[in-house]
């Protein structure tokens, strides 16, 4: 399926000493760059930071209101698999609260046995997980409905990121309060102004939820939730609750305004999909993407993020004519279930314009779907879980747009 | 091998209800800590920062020299597998330098058919990849050769840190330059003022070397080598050079400064070890590890890291009495190679002193030594390449020592 190293070294061969600007072939073996500083640099220092040269940002969604709105992650700037927490992208109901670890405490009540309440220090005393998942709102790529997207991988992607997060799994949690029979729901409340609340089923509460207070090897940054939030793996981003101190195991779910007049999905009948909670597979090119430029003809490795709530990603596959011809990437290893997977590509530009396009298939046998197969399954009324092939318009000045 | 889960999870049972002065077994199921904040929080930004209330830091080896330094990765506070890059050990000859990617070169040339000079959008128009790896200076754990090293994990064992990088294959770069026969080594220079210099054998530099950009999502930091550096698996950090601005190909390596008068060991018959390069399999508790408390007898969960040069760990063992009785701990999956294993073991302290001990065993079958055994195979003159069993010290009154 994936080309061999081998094949992929040879179209590489003789590349290098083609590349028009920068590239030099020397003529003697003296180093031309001799150039590099004599002076003593800076000193160790107790917490680092990046580059003053180096500018990547969040771009925020609504200036006018900062604390309600959401920033995107600059997808078509990333490396790898994972987002630096730096840019994890964010999405507030009422702003991010400022909490004090020593003070926050998480409640656990309802139809339970025992009625708990945990202290941080009480949580990190149990036993601990960690595991690398995306997190993605279920808003990401709304604007795709009607293709009018994104100028670029952020503004159509970017309310999607991969953390290792690390938490006590809430099994663990429940067991100690003792889930009475009735219960199949849990209600999980944050401790922002809004007390943000969603109902999430006892069952997936049971499977893999975990109560994290890490990501990426440090405590939670404050837009992730600090001290303390659910995450809940492949699902919908708003489930996974920020901020988190009360769990409530009930019969019913709430019906929350966050669970009825937003993140449901109105079909064309009138009626409307709700708790519709895993993100479904899905893929965006990030070199070449809306914004980036080809410097000329050439070799180019084609590269992207495939992920799916259900699992691994098994394939990935790239267009270059806009979905009439299909190439399989390469998948970087390790592909985790639940979070992102790099894709790569070799892509000789001949010059001509050209469509590319990505679609993956996860290891349930779920392939993404193109924009029309959406609109035809769900109609153009819906703002939420937009999972289509997203098609990136290559100009044959070599500038990049959103088709 | 691991304890099953529905194992562990029995022996958590009945804990949380017991924990002591943190855990409430509330009488009502009305909230008990309803004093969030109903203000609105701070809004969305362009670049995250870390909670006000975290303090995390790398200690400084010495103030004295802090250009040419080193700075611990603080692992006893560390969640998961990764490192995060502020976090990040440091180890410079020089400082760090202020390099402009947008005039930083990289030349080989030497025993080569075609000299080449690359530019960063050089490299990155190139087949890139990401991996998983851990960064070990080998002079880490350098105070356990006497057993006088460490009050903490940091200072014990925090020159080791993972991180996911992303750069080309060195191999590639070397298929466009043309290796020309007689060429065995590949000198490594760095920017920085010493001109940090290191031999790399030819087979490692074509086997798995990246030239890296990448780090965690981002650009490297300028305390990584920023722009460019080596990323040699699995070997001493020191060549993996930071701040790459030459590869010169060679028949002989050039005996340089960091590999004859540093970072060899001395052996008791005034032989010296040289070109050692292969980080061997290690571990440490990093919880409980020295400076932390146990806040009473009860169920703990023992967690620590174990790496090794030569692949993935295969399992790690833990004591609770110095070293008399051994048992599995689990190891958290991904178990990648060459990368940070995270460990677990559940743990009931009764209150009496004990003396903890992790040993990890690779999947070639190599097994770390104790410290006796390394004493008795290498002698006591050396100051590098130390990866024997390190022993914390529990006392009655919880608190925990170097032992």
């Amino acid at each position: 399926m994936n080309p061999k190293p081998s094949t992929s070294r040879r179209r590489w061969l003789g590349f290098a000493a083609s590349l028009s600007a920068g590239l030099t072939a020397c003529k003697s073996s003296k180093p031309a760059a001799d150039a590099g500083p004599s002076l003593l640099g800076k000193p160790i220092r107790p917490y680092g930071e990046r580059s003053p040269f180096e500018t990547a940002a969040r771009t925020l969604a609504d200036d006018r209101f900062p604390e309600t709105s959401n920033s995107y992650t600059p997808l078509q700037d990333s490396y790898g698999i994972l987002t630096p927490s730096s840019l994890h992208y964010e999405r507030h109901h009422s702003g991010v609260p400022s909490l004090d670890p020593a003070r926050h405490q998480l409640l656990i009540h309802g139809l339970v046995d025992r009625p708990l309440i945990f202290s941080l220090d009480d949580l990190k005393r149990l036993p601990s997980q960690s595991r690398i998942y995306f997190m993605e709102c279920s808003g990401n790529s709304n604007g795709e409905w009607s293709q009018k997207s994104g100028l670029n991988a952020a503004r159509s992607h970017g309310l999607a990121s991969c953390s290792e997060w690390t938490g006590v799994p809430l099994s663990l949690l429940l067991a100690e309060a003792g889930i009475r029979k009735p219960a199949q729901w849990l209600i999980a409340e944050g401790a922002d102004a809004c007390k943000m609340q969603r109902s999430l089923p006892l069952e997936k509460a049971m499977k893999d939820t975990l109560v994290a207070w890490g990501q990426n090897g440090e405590p939670l940054r404050p837009e992730q939730g600090y001290p303390l939030r659910l995450v809940v793996p492949g699902w919908e981003g708003n489930i996974s609750v920020k901020w988190l101190r009360r769990l409530k195991a009930t019969e019913q779910p709430y019906m929350s305004r966050d669970e009825t007049s937003k993140y449901t999905d109105l079909m064309t009948d009138g009626t409307a999909r709700i708790f519709t909670f895993t993100m479904e597979a899905k893929s965006v090119i990030t070199f070449p993407s809306g914004g980036q430029k080809l410097n000329g003809p050439g070799p180019y490795q084609i590269t992207g993020l495939a992920w799916s709530g259900r699992g691994r990603i098994e394939r990935v596959e790239v267009s270059t004519d806009g979905g009439t011809t299909w190439r399989a990437a390469t998948l970087q290893e390790p592909r985790l279930p639940i979070a992102f997977t790099r894709f790569h590509l070799p892509w000789d530009w001949n010059g001509s314009a050209a469509a590319l396009q990505s679609r993956a298939l996860d290891e349930t046998g779920y392939l993404q779907p193109t924009h029309d197969a959406l609109i035809a399954a769900r109609g153009a009324n819906s703002l939420y879980h937009y999972n289509g092939i997203k098609t990136w318009q290559v100009w044959r000045n070599g500038t990049v747009t959103n088709a």
